[in-house]
């Protein structure tokens, strides 16, 4: 039994034989299983790659060369051979672990990323300027490799032809849940062809490198006879595979022959088993055990669960119910498991479109359906959203196409932490023609400006949050109005705000009996002017909240009526600026970290009385 | 010769013959040599375009079948064809002819873009609830196709195995200028083929076709001896090619074909000729003739021209004197020759890189060079950092990674229009953290932020206007600061604003005697909030000009910094809102009709003092 948390760097692994770095395999699988469980994480993806780790640092040289893991969610093992497993009880806990690469924590972790697919044009830049013997090892998963800009750094690097690069595809042929697309179509047909397989084995088993050079240029000209083509070596790399990623002695002799052999910048295609080593992940076919909550080994079931309908579920009922009486299409990038959408697909298989890790495309491709006069609802968390700027600005906005856009995890995200958050979406929304921005206040809320959306003839957001109170039931026929309301009147103060900040804002003034006057401001663009100029006309002081970065946002516009118009109330806010930068955490502790508690709240409006 | 002021409707060129319509494609390169020479536009991807667009409204029937044109610039033929060659004469003008597709102009014109790579996706749309007899077709550019967006397009439609889907790939080798990367070899390598190219048309014109498809379904299971496997085979599109895409016999064949016989989504690959027809537009190497000013038709010469150095050309200027002491790469995303960058590329070959039509892997790369310590300047048209907003956001701020970035085309853009204004960047890079923005407001400060650039530990951004002053000589090794400047003092009234506007201004109020202070606040992100207190300390009411989006910009960040120091001064502005679309026309045209030519602006600084 290895005792990881003793390891401080990675040079002991160099020293071990093939049956220990076998054992070093299960006990790491182990570790992760066992701490998962307890602080939740990225389980299954993190169990496949423990070999591809672990022969990756036997055979290359850590000091020198540069490991990079495409998102970074599956970087678990990485932080366990580097010196961080003593860590792991505090893993995307405020202050603790980043369940990402995280440049503080460690001089190994090299490209911080968490949005899929940049580690291949990372990869390009750093080419520039490193080391003629240095090489760059990127861990990138088949669906992420799909993605736009994947592509477009392959397309750089494959013309390049430079021997430093080194791109290990993990073809787990899961992505989040199910890969989408010809590509992935593509990787299916080159793991079948198995003779292929086994003769391009023996000959980096058993032939002497030079045979396997000069093997390698015939076949280059001689235009493949055994050699089944693929888009990797149309673009210029050196393709070897697939073979198994979860053999570390198959693992150990691909790397030293790509290490020493390759004159060409290399893909390695490996198939690992999401989830290895874990029965329950292993079957898993939804991708419920890509991202886990804590939960118990044994059963594989959440400890703590949204007792009721949260909000993610409740759109996904709600569509359900919709589709009985109204003809749409819903399109979502690879979300269908954390969109809570797998009952909707179930029901309506022909009718919802996952296109995979492709947001832009999502996007480019709604514009399309509305364009053909067809109702579709876009489904995307926040911060996936900002990958498709342009194409919501200038194909749906700027087209006034009634698009209608659900905004999943809206605000601050938890545990996934600063590359997560869906602190931008608003401001990045608000720059935007034609486009009306909402969020609820409460789950019921969510269904009635959904109900107004599929009314509009303009785009829409509605956006909504990760945490929920998690309500027993909703009316799915609930209508509501972009109007403001007055939730709660007061002599004091007028507070304005959105979201389910509003709605605690309101039972914290009512618990307390608060003299102020709650706002619900639902509709963040357009501004409800006839409310707005109520509450300026009573002369109190406003305070605005906005759980999001506040540029040309609420507070802005709140600011921009109140000079036009000459009123004088003070306006003051409780919101993030540009500069603000949100680590990881559990909701409720990064919520007190950023004055969201209850207390915070009270004691903020209490101030401002 | 053909009366093409007369057409009304496409229906006619179905009565022509082969002859006909060869002559009638002379006609129309003709009419456009003519007509781009007096009015500028986009001349050799047009002129490349003639006979495909024909032969398209030949085959197909284009009150059923939908005609995608991706991007839109080479849709001149399909607009004179649907009726619009008597309105040639105001093309790009103020009020006249659109030079992208515009759904405001005809019927016919169904994606309007500008922005290239999205009418797959659009396409992918569509397809989900058109007709089963409508066809889609797209005509898109090789450079266009390897943009990312295109490839998740394409990755969706292979996989769908769509028959209506028509994607016509015009190879014209050039992209903009000069195409780039794997792709753009794997297609030159493809139009080499010429056995099999050869081999394919025989099969198309001489076969019948139950035999090309059994031969189609043969050559599938046998893994191809003849044919020549490529990508879109692989992503499952029947691929036809490369075929003369200049020759419409050939063409008619080939859509006829297509029309019928396909049972698969298909990529139709055609070569042609950018510029074909026009000497000087064919043996343009640097993308000259993409995009063209007015020029004499003789001489290739522009009739007006910069007299002196303008915006693009200064930084060009200005990076290669700055090389020869500073070891620093450049990279920008198909943009050579707009950005005029092509006497740096020959000075310095291996330090730039032009990396195609890719904003979002030009934009990861750049924070790979500036993660390895290397300093990097990035250089895009602000319409196309768009693209790259959540690689900007995430990539380059959250790290808080040195780049430099220069922004080119800020503000209107005259001729582009609608899809191309320069004016929602600053509002993009505003709510980003860590992120320096700054403007310079004429050619000599545009050195002085340069130089600054040069000194930063944060990203930053240099963003310079289409409309230039062309000076005659620069200072190179000039500084400044981001502080801002008081240009002009006087008692009436505080101007702030940015960019050659404020130039402008401060010209104007000395011309006039304006007894105002004209501030520069060359810094837009931070504000200079030691000069803004003199500013609100002089309690004279203040005027904010940003030829911009003002959402979270300067006019917001005035009227914070106000609201929180409790300042008395009106603040007005002079800017555009979220819902501001603007039109193209000549620079000088589109700034009158929004407020912004020097009588508007003196009579807009008259009112406010």
């Amino acid at each position: 039994m290895f005792d990881l948390e003793s390891i401080t760097d990675p040079s002991f692994i160099k020293k071990l034989s093939i049956k220990e770095l076998n054992a070093l395999a299960e006990d790491i699988r182990q570790f992760l299983i066992d701490n998962i469980s307890k602080t939740g994480g990225h389980l299954s993806s993190n169990l496949g790659v423990v070999e591809i780790t672990i022969a990756m640092y036997y055979v290359f040289d850590p000091e020198k060369d540069k490991f990079l893991f495409d998102v970074g969610h599956q970087s678990y093992v990485h932080k366990i051979l580097t010196g961080r497993a003593k860590d792991f009880k505090t893993l995307r806990q405020y202050g603790g672990l980043s369940g990402y690469i995280s440049k503080t924590e460690s001089k190994y972790d090299i490209w911080e990323s968490g949005h899929s697919s940049t580690s291949i044009s990372a990869m390009a830049g750093m080419l520039t300027n490193n080391p003629s013997d240095e090489k760059i090892i990127t861990v990138i998963g088949d669906s992420s490799i799909t993605n736009g800009i994947a592509i477009e750094g392959l397309n750089y690097i494959g013309e390049k032809r430079d021997k430093r690069a080194i791109i290990i595809l993990n073809d787990n042929k899961m992505g989040i849940s199910k890969s989408v697309g010809a590509f992935s179509k593509m990787f299916s047909r080159m793991r079948s062809t198995r003779f292929y397989r086994g003769f391009k084995a023996l000959l980096i088993h058993i032939l002497p490198k030079v045979v396997v050079r000069m093997f390698h240029r015939v076949k280059r000209s001689l235009k493949a006879l055994i050699q089944y083509d693929n888009m990797f070596e149309d673009m210029g790399f050196d393709y070897y595979g697939p073979y198994d990623g979860n053999n570390i002695k198959t693992l150990i002799k691909l790397f030293e022959r790509i290490k020493t052999h390759t004159d060409s910048p290399v893909v390695l295609h490996l198939n690992t088993i999401k989830g290895k080593g874990y029965k329950l992940s292993e079957e898993d076919k939804n991708g419920d055990f890509h991202g886990v909550s804590p939960f118990d080994p044994k059963t594989g079931e959440p400890l703590k669960k949204c007792n009721g309908i949260g909000y993610s579920q409740a759109v996904s009922n709600y569509l359900i119910e919709k589709k009985k009486y109204n003809d749409f299409i819903v399109i979502t990038p690879a979300m269908i498991a954390g969109a809570k959408l797998q009952d909707f697909q179930a029901k309506y298989p022909k009718d919802i479109f996952d296109v995979g890790i492709a947001e832009e495309h999502a996007t480019v491709m709604s514009a399309g359906v509305a364009l053909n006069n067809k109702k579709v609802v876009l489904l995307m968390y926040s911060t996936f959203a900002q990958r498709a700027f342009d194409e919501f600005l200038n194909d749906i906005c700027r087209q006034d196409l009634p698009v209608i856009i659900g905004i999943d995890r809206a605000g601050i995200v938890g545990e996934d932490g600063i590359t997560h958050q869906g602190i931008y979406d608003v401001a990045m929304f608000s720059l935007m023609p034609n486009i009306i921005i909402t969020m609820p206040r409460n789950e019921q809320e969510l269904i009635g400006l959904f109900n107004y959306a599929f009314t509009s003839k303009h785009p829409i957001v509605v956006r909504y949050p990760r945490k929920s109170e998690c309500v027993k039931s909703l009316d799915y026929t609930y209508n509501t109005t972009l109007d403001w309301e007055l939730l709660k009147s007061g002599n004091k103060l007028n507070v304005l705000g959105y979201g389910s900040d509003i709605e605690r804002i309101n039972k914290i003034a009512l618990d307390n009996n608060l003299d102020i006057n709650v706002y619900d401001c639902k509709s963040i663009k357009p501004i409800d002017e006839k409310t707005l100029n109520n509450v300026f006309n009573n002369e109190l002081p406003i305070i605005v909240f906005e759980q999001a970065v506040s540029s040309g946002t609420l507070y802005h516009k709140v600011l921009e009526y109140k000079e036009i118009n000459n009123f004088k109330s003070k306006v003051y806010k409780h919101t993030f600026d540009s500069e603000t930068l949100i680590p990881h955490g559990s909701l409720n502790d990064v919520y007190a970290h950023f004055g969201l508690s209850d207390n915070e709240l009270l004691e903020t409006i209490k101030e401002k009385m």
